[in-house]
């Protein structure tokens, strides 16, 4: 990785350090892998390898915080109050990323956008936002028919990967019966079918 | 059918031929074999098979109208703007239905939520809303694979005919990558993983 003034190793060790004691073992393999991809990624489409870094590290750092802290900072902070009708799956990034800030003190608004969309996407996604949402779905330790196909097209377009990535999950939410966030939809409109 | 002296055969005759004159033999068709099959269930479910009757006869009414037609009217009647970004499919029915009740003097608001509903569903529907909705996918002209589970599901449960008809409906839209009207995201929520 690239570092510079702005985030040295020692930083990254103390947010890795942060970051797991956060979470399962589990999830803290899966954000480290996902670290990795990010970063690869970066590099490969001229993106900021530290913010992608960082930006990795915490996407999933309030995941397994109580749906009770959630409902209280939706409605303490002013989130459409829509969102309550919504779980964990949608809270942890979109609401996560106020916790991100607050507790870990990142201000960077790339970053917390990446954070924010890394679950949902956006019709208007930045590099950034792109390659968390990618490398979230294709990090080495994710094993999922399909999952093969997206790391290929991850290696050749990356908007192609964000496609590919928003149909599968919303296919998958279809066929599990799952509820779906509306964002997802306009996700979904602008990258799988407007941009072809 | 079981009509009355506020719609008589007669009536219907005229209706039909206003409603032949708009579309294709082959729309045609399809029309009247919704009608048959909304009536069957308004027999079933116990609703008017008169509103059936009317609303199936004029659910695609104005579906062969050019679509400067209908974004005139879009803008011109108040309608959220972003239905511009739509196409035929979802104006039909949602902006149709004021074209029935101009022209057609079709009032009831009855039959004309159930075509404005037709094609997208809503998370709130009426009896007459889930008949024409449900009649429309299974009427006796329509052929793809799953129409056969549709009708028997349709003959034991509406609600789950609706359910069934709007998930299929969706995995459809995606597998094709079509777009999709976010109205149909609130039916699917409610009726597909809410209702469970």
């Amino acid at each position: 990785m690239n570092l510079n003034t702005e985030y040295t190793e020692a930083q990254r060790e103390e947010l890795i350090q942060r970051v797991q004691m956060q979470m399962s073992e589990r999830r803290f393999q899966h954000v480290l892998g996902v670290e990795k991809m990010a970063v690869a990624l970066a590099a490969k489409y001229g993106a900021s390898e530290a913010k992608a870094s960082i930006a990795a590290l915490t996407h999933d750092y309030a995941k397994e915080r109580p749906d009770d802290e959630f409902q209280m900072i939706i409605q303490r902070d002013g989130y459409d109050l829509d969102l309550l009708n919504y779980g964990n799956a949608i809270w942890h990034g979109l609401v996560g990323a106020s916790i991100v800030q607050r507790e870990l003190k990142i201000n960077d608004e790339e970053i917390l956008q990446a954070i924010r969309l890394h679950t949902t996407g956006a019709a208007e996604m930045t590099l950034l936002d792109k390659i968390i949402y990618v490398a979230d779905y294709i990090e080495p330790g994710r094993h999922f028919p399909g999952v093969k196909e997206a790391r290929d097209i991850a290696l050749i377009n990356l908007d192609e990967a964000v496609a590919y990535e928003t149909k599968q999950t919303l296919l998958h939410l279809v066929e599990q019966e799952q509820k779906i966030y509306p964002k997802t939809i306009e996700t979904y409109n602008h990258w799988v079918v407007e941009r072809k």
